[in-house]
């Protein structure tokens, strides 16, 4: 059978199940505000944001290579480029850019105009170390370690801090071969 | 000018911004982990999340009347009947039924279903008095104090539990008559 050919963000994204941005963006913040009544500090809220969205990065993976056709990617160039054009649209229903490439090839940004994650939210002073949209980093991180990639990433720009974008910065820090036979149907 | 007439909940739905139902699924599910870590007590979680559900429904009322064009409703029943049809359509994408209606007009079943909360999931031994999906009626609970309606809202069924569908019992406890001056544009 020949291969399935890969579909666009948008093409995914019309055809997935869906549920409203906002009650989605309500529901997140709920949980932001839960995790800072019950750790207190925000470094710690951090840290668990990103946790929660590693468990769910390692989950949604499936669901992406499902439902995207995207077959293995080559090398990280191509792998960010998939998660900023197909990856957020099909989530989020956004589009992000990926620029700023290192001469490896092995760290380059990924930036969001447009992030549901934050309609209607202020930081209040108390909070300005937050980085209220950590989930997305610890979501992208635990996918990418599902293909094996290990990476680490970090909020360079955050428009909850006054910039002008969202901007996260993705390094690849070690690929690991696969050695065990990849099953097209698992 | 005329007033627009109630819109369905598919046509509010198909245009509304969403997102992917499974990411919501696996933040949900996330939120529940967390308070289950972090409150130990299953029925501290179980007010925990209707809590946070509250304070999302008060939020989400203004959305649901901005997008729906659903006008005053006359009454508990018909509040019903658009909550089941065009509340749960337009933020969770499914639709629910109203019944077993007792004499008097004020305690009805709304009947999910359909579920995306609870997709993937399953309740350990440990978790059987969680009501996972608490984070529903509260929502309902809050969006109706919003429209001056106070009511108790129960789980009857739960298919987490073995149940054959989800039922919300909804028992309309006080409608306070509102005094303010009633602004369209607001």
């Amino acid at each position: 059978m020949a291969p399935l050919a890969p579909r666009s963000g948008d093409a995914v994204f019309a055809n997935v199940e869906r549920v409203n941005a906002e009650l989605f963006t309500l529901t997140y913040g709920a949980i932001v505000r839960q995790l800072l009544t019950d750790l207190e500090e925000v470094e710690e809220v951090n840290k668990q944001l990103d946790q929660m969205g590693y468990n769910i990065g390692i989950r949604l993976i499936d669901e992406f290579l499902a439902k995207s056709n995207v077959s293995r990617c080559v090398d990280f160039k191509e792998t960010c480029d998939v998660i900023a054009k197909v990856g957020f649209k099909m989530f989020l229903g956004v589009t992000a850019t990926v620029s700023n490439w290192d001469a490896e090839g092995t760290s380059c940004s990924i930036i969001l105009e447009d992030n549901p994650l934050v309609d209607f939210v202020e930081l209040p002073d108390t909070c300005q170390g937050l980085n209220y949209c950590n989930i997305l980093s610890g979501v992208i991180r635990g996918a990418l370690e599902m293909v094996s990639m290990k990476t680490e990433i970090t909020w360079v720009r955050d428009m909850l801090h006054g910039d002008d974008a969202y901007e996260l910065r993705l390094k690849l820090l070690k690929q690991v071969p696969e050695e065990y036979p990849y099953k097209d149907d698992e």
